[in-house]
């Protein structure tokens, strides 16, 4: 399970499209939500879309890994598609705040590895929150409070990366991910592995 | 500081090749060692080849990070090298055994990261080790037998990387050495820079 975190706004969206494109092992978890569809946003692809009442229904049946509110909106992870994925063997990747982080850290049985992603600097953040043109100059306020509130909280994310160039950040989690795949731990198979080394016995491929 | 530890024939010292001449900001520890050179050997590339009277001179005068005798020669790190491009700010890597690693491990004060190589199957190991046609069928033997001693070391080391595939196992431990440079509590000055991203000072390049 590979969190990213970050403001609104410091590129986490692009960086986690790219990564999905290269990693064919990584699937995205994609998280309901109570609030409207953007222009362009894919129902099942970017969000889940629900109504309050189907949310309330999810948390009660215990069917999300984490929930939060932001703003007047519910944000939540559906457990199954997550645990089923893991089943297969497969790698999770979430794009989550930092209380949907807390949660996860909680509830989930897998293990998680989390990166936070910071904006190069102040003025950069300003400017790609503007250039969505579909928010208010109020919406846009609220998101530079609440991004200054999250970053607030990179102490307890495990690597961290100050996206300046994209390209180089995507390069970045792309190793974070192949490192922590080759961690001993997380070789399943190995102690086998290497008593046939040392028995001598041919290992084939 | 980044160790590599493999069995002799597992490929290590032509990955440590390929990082150096890679990644300027790494430098190698070359060890000491009262063992005489192979053909196309060079001092103090390779090793620092010393007699056994200054070896011990070196041991009693504290100026080995760690030593240990494999067969009937001696192998130690110095320590001045060490820890003065740690002090520069470079990081470090060692080409050393199990033995080394556990007194590294204990003897120094920066933080250390291990990789253990293994070879893809017995086979290619035995190959590998024959085709240095300098050594005898002797020396093979107890090389085979030193390396499945060695290969029994493997849980000890942070990280595993099989190498079947030399330039996968290059771009295995670059990734391993990107992450951990992206590691939390690795970027010195963090907390000053989200402070100044927070209070909405620009923060310049």
């Amino acid at each position: 399970m590979l969190v990213l975190s970050s403001p609104s706004g410091a590129g986490k969206t692009t960086i986690a499209r790219a990564l999905l494109r290269s990693d064919r092992n990584l699937v995205m978890s994609v998280s309901a939500t109570t609030r409207q569809p953007r222009p362009g946003e894919v129902e099942g692809r970017d969000y889940h879309f629900v109504d309050h009442e189907s949310f309330e229904a999810m948390i009660r049946e215990d069917r999300l890994l984490e929930h939060a509110r932001v703003f007047d909106n519910l944000y939540g992870t559906p457990r199954q598609p997550v645990d089923g994925a893991l089943a297969e063997g497969q790698d999770v990747l979430f794009d989550i705040d930092w209380q949907g982080t807390q949660q996860l850290r909680q509830n989930a049985r897998a293990d998680l590895v989390s990166i936070f992603i910071l904006p190069p600097s102040v003025g950069e953040l300003e400017k790609r929150l503007r250039s969505r043109a579909q928010d208010s100059d109020d919406v846009v306020r609220k998101r530079m409070a609440k991004a200054g509130d999250e970053m607030s909280h990179w102490p307890e994310y495990d690597y961290i990366v100050v996206n300046t160039d994209i390209e180089a950040s995507v390069a970045a989690v792309q190793s974070i991910l192949a490192a922590e795949r080759l961690k001993r731990d997380r070789q399943i198979g190995l102690a086998d592995f290497v008593n046939r080394l040392r028995g001598g016995e041919q290992v084939p491929g």
